[in-house]
């Protein structure tokens, strides 16, 4: 039975429910929106007050050979370590999500001279499928598309069916931005490396809400957003993952200073630097670095599998009450049912989803609508309470039920 | 001469003295590194509270609709008209400086096909030879190095000297990293554009130190950074400026969702936005460009010829200082002597350059060392006094004329 009394046994019960006092923000706001832009960590704004303070205001020019430079492959091993299953010295933090998926893309490509084809989703995150438009239009390549359900997410019989001799490259994200389905990342990589491609995954909507072992499944490349699940602040940089192996065989397209050996010679001619650092490119954002770093720190502390065990509840206990309060006003899942194969947000469709989520919104209860009908809550695992998820259900319940939502809420 | 009466006589009579109070930081720091960090305006540590505690914080997602989508348009109108002498709707700020001569370059030659020549200085700040040496590689071009003075910088009649009907792009600095050298844009745009090729101007070390006309001065493309003279703070990002002529022939590579147009429809296919939104790639900086927005204000405040003028003036009264104290010793200017052209630092060329430089930083004057032999001395206007000046020749005097600088230094 989904309802409050449940909601509170289970906030009693969640050994994560204390980490919900260590964001800041309004209490009473019901934000299923974690898995856009994470809240702001209680220890964040200290962390910057001295970045900006005391390193930039006092320090200044000086703080760059006291922690600065080192700071993106810092954060990388960070990242890492926490939420990655990466080994050090193969992740990197800069530039934004887009710049990284390029940038990687790109050397993937230049690693595969002769091969034509790219694979990719037609209903991946769209930044990622204009990228590889752009790159197969400037490389005379062919994008073959899996057309996967929209209310799941690409499975390996769909890689496989579109893998030749002629695939450099295989793109995907690991957890789906829209239905929240989670691919079979060790599958896929086995059958793009069986097939001679590389692979690239988009972690932004995995990293830091389900497992990771990037380097025990055989990823060759990653990238992802550090403002989701991270907690890393609006537009905060992207990290990007070249597994060790490849590090030396390929080579990304912006040659900047800071991807140089020994940048400071500033002398002639580009030598990338040897391992993560030749995949830097200019000079890194120091104060988004740092509350990136902040960010991370608090889902360090937490773990990632109490995390990902919490998110795979509270997904369970969204459907179950949408299945019994929902289902009957026409509204359906749209995310996998199976905990290990989705992620930690959850797509609920309905032929009014764009006006519903604006009403919830102005009823205090954040979620976002995805085109054409889904309204996506996102359960942020260390900041969303079992309470919040009844308290989403309730509200669209009422919305559905009531006088409700008409074109005026639009 | 140049003595500290003088210098306090000159700091008494500085229109532009009280803005020195308007920073943040150690009063008792000789600090002429604001070429490279510009320093903590008084202002921005509040702005930047609001942007992460109440924008971040309490409003979370709801902030994208609440100006920050916005916002990499309207920090690049409020460059282009406190700095740049660029009318509205053609500059952007987002990516690391790196990244956006990087896609602007890329841009300009897409924009040029069949020509296989790019022109550069072989002097020019290492990231953009990087970045066009890549450019080169990758679509089998050919640079044509200008070797310029390196106590100077690129003259007309050696860039028309290399410009031929195989030319796509001409990129250079305005004002040249090491010898504060400033080129002279017009003549340049106007050689270049005859042979019919495009411009692409870094404005590093010239945007918020001289005076800038781009649009009326025929510049077809800039980027240039905006944690030095425009006090953003650390790795905060770079602006680009497109001219409205070119906006819609130009396509920039790094296609990305916030550069599409009707970017949350997250449709199928990427169709570049109109305009200089066409130009951005990935999400915004947002903590950054508050930080740049709130330095952009301050150089706006005290107007960009009183900046430019003071500029000046500093560095005559450093030239003067250095031929009369530091020449006997050995020093020789390395920048141009005509105020008209250089930028807001001036190089100071010996032989013991290096350690000099770690002498001078450990004595609370700091400045950088740029290889081999300079000692570069930043004068950033609003921050910079004459007494700044003078305790720099001072100390470096004494350094010079003392029991003095060992490798003990190093």
């Amino acid at each position: 039975m989904a309802d409050l009394t449940e909601a509170q046994a289970r906030d009693r019960e969640d050994p994560l429910a204390p980490f919900r006092a260590r964001f800041r923000g309004d209490p009473d706001l019901v934000y299923l929106d974690g898995n856009s832009l994470g809240r702001l960590p209680d220890h964040t704004p200290d962390r910057l007050a001295d970045v900006i303070s005391r390193q930039w205001g006092e320090r200044l020019i000086r703080s760059w050979s006291e922690g600065w430079l080192d700071l993106p492959l810092e954060v990388g091993d960070a990242i890492a370590a926490a939420v990655l299953g990466a080994a050090a010295g193969q992740v990197a933090v800069a530039d934004a999500t887009t710049v990284c998926f390029y940038k990687l893309a790109a050397a993937a490509i230049g690693a595969r001279p002769g091969r034509r084809e790219i694979v990719s989703d037609l209903h991946d995150f769209p930044t990622d499928r204009y990228v590889l438009e752009s790159l197969a239009h400037g490389h005379q390549m062919t994008i073959r598309w899996i057309d996967s359900d929209p209310a799941g997410g690409p499975e390996p019989a769909e890689v496989a069916a579109l893998l030749s001799e002629a695939t450099a490259l295989v793109s995907l994200s690991h957890v789906t931005y829209r239905s929240g389905h989670r691919a079979d990342m060790a599958a896929i990589n086995a059958l793009s490396h069986e097939a001679g491609a590389l692979t690239l995954w988009d972690l932004s909507h995995s990293a830091g809400s389900v497992p990771l072992q990037l380097d025990r499944d055989g990823c060759d490349l990653a990238v992802g957003c550090t403002y989701k699940y991270l907690c890393g602040g609006p537009g905060s940089p992207a990290y990007l993952y070249v597994a060790r192996a490849l590090q030396s065989q390929l080579r990304q397209p912006i040659w900047g200073w800071l991807g140089r050996a020994d940048p400071f010679a500033m002398a002639p001619g580009y030598v990338a630097a040897d391992g993560i650092r030749g995949f830097l490119s200019g000079t890194p954002p120091i104060l988004s670095l740092a509350a990136v770093d902040a960010g991370v720190a608090l889902i360090a502390e937490a773990g990632i599998d109490a995390i990902a065990e919490k998110g795979s509840r509270l997904g369970s206990f969204l459907i179950a009450a949408a299945d019994e309060r929902l289902a009957p006003h026409g509204v359906s899942v749209a995310t996998p049912r199976d905990a290990a194969r989705r992620g930690a947000h959850v797509a609920l469709a309905h032929p009014r989803a764009h006006a519903l989520t604006d009403a919830l919104i102005r009823a205090g209860v954040v979620v976002d609508f995805r085109a054409p009908d889904v309204i996506r809550a996102g359960l942020a695992p260390l900041s969303t309470s079992y309470a919040d998820v009844w308290a989403f259900i309730d509200t669209l319940d009422s919305l559905l039920a009531g006088a409700g939502v008409t074109a005026q809420w639009r």
